[in-house]
């Protein structure tokens, strides 16, 4: 940030007394310019014993196979974000079961929140950020063609919990090792 | 927004190829300007039969009691933004036990997440924002004086969980009506 996007004059980065840390702010209109994360929301959208993977027409990870996600909008709740992003991406109808994993991605301030959701029928098509939509039983997991660790970590909780019978709601963290090329993944306790 | 952010030109409102909602476009830089949610990430302290609250030195709602929540900053997890949150409002310091709500606020655009946890010590005390933290017992909450809705419906699912004697985590949506005058909280079904 560079400017004030309210009056458009250069602005000013440090601490806002009261606050303690820095900011843009515009000595011109004495506006604070706020950054925060943002959230992602998606479905892990389940037929029978497969799950619904799109693979990306897109950059980043082109060519890659994900579960359909995307940035929350403005007026929407994150169940709406997940369900059109699902219709967006998959051309797929869900019905929401429940809130499946919360993954924290500080390295690049995003919150993904993905749902356990039902397809309501087969009728899907790839959208225009896919190459191609399919199901896939756990055998099939395309797992060293996935494009985002988060998607990793959600698909392996899942067929885990298929396996005890049993779906809870997961919060983790993925962080990236000090030398980038790597990451580390915490999952907040099972048991609670 | 009015001016670019980045390099100062005065931006338009329109949909850009690929998208299908309007965004501040530079046409000099050619940077989109993309706005979203943000989250405001929060603890339930617990201590014995007793929750923390924070009455607020600050508008709005000056002088009605909240849990203690706040933006979450670049850089953190949910969980972070939560401890930090706690230490920064009530002097408190906090062991997380997992997500209990997540609710979305579309008509502010902020998604609100709020962790149960147990509070370490009996050494809390009123940070800048509050005017002074207390424990309550559940008959003596005081539930006409509370400063937001998503904090009354928290403690209202927390005080039904405690006497059942379970909890759950539970994703819910609180809208404002067309009049602006009250609120309408739908919760998913708790049962999955």
């Amino acid at each position: 940030m560079n400017f004030c996007s309210n009056c458009g004059v250069a602005v000013q980065l440090r601490i806002p007394p009261g606050d303690n840390l820095p900011r843009y702010v515009c000595d011109a209109c004495k506006t604070i310019h706020y950054q925060n994360p943002k959230i992602v929301a998606g479905c892990l959208p389940q037929w029978e014993n497969k799950v619904l993977l799109c693979r990306r027409a897109i950059e980043p990870r082109y060519g890659l196979w994900t579960l359909p996600a995307g940035f929350m909008e403005k007026g929407e709740t994150t169940v709406q974000t997940a369900i059109r992003e699902t219709l967006e991406e998959a051309g797929a109808k869900v019905e929401i079961s429940g809130l499946y994993t919360l993954f924290n991605l500080p390295y690049i301030d995003q919150v993904y929140l993905l749902y356990r959701s039902q397809l309501l029928d087969l009728d899907f098509t790839p959208g225009g950020e896919s190459l191609e939509v399919q199901l896939f039983s756990e055998d099939e997991i395309p797992w060293d063609q996935l494009a985002f660790r988060v998607m990793h970590e959600t698909l392996k909780l899942y067929f885990e919990d298929r396996g005890a019978g049993t779906f809870g709601t997961y919060v983790g963290d993925i962080v990236r090792t000090q030398d980038k090329a790597s990451y580390i993944v915490s999952l907040m306790d099972k048991e609670r």
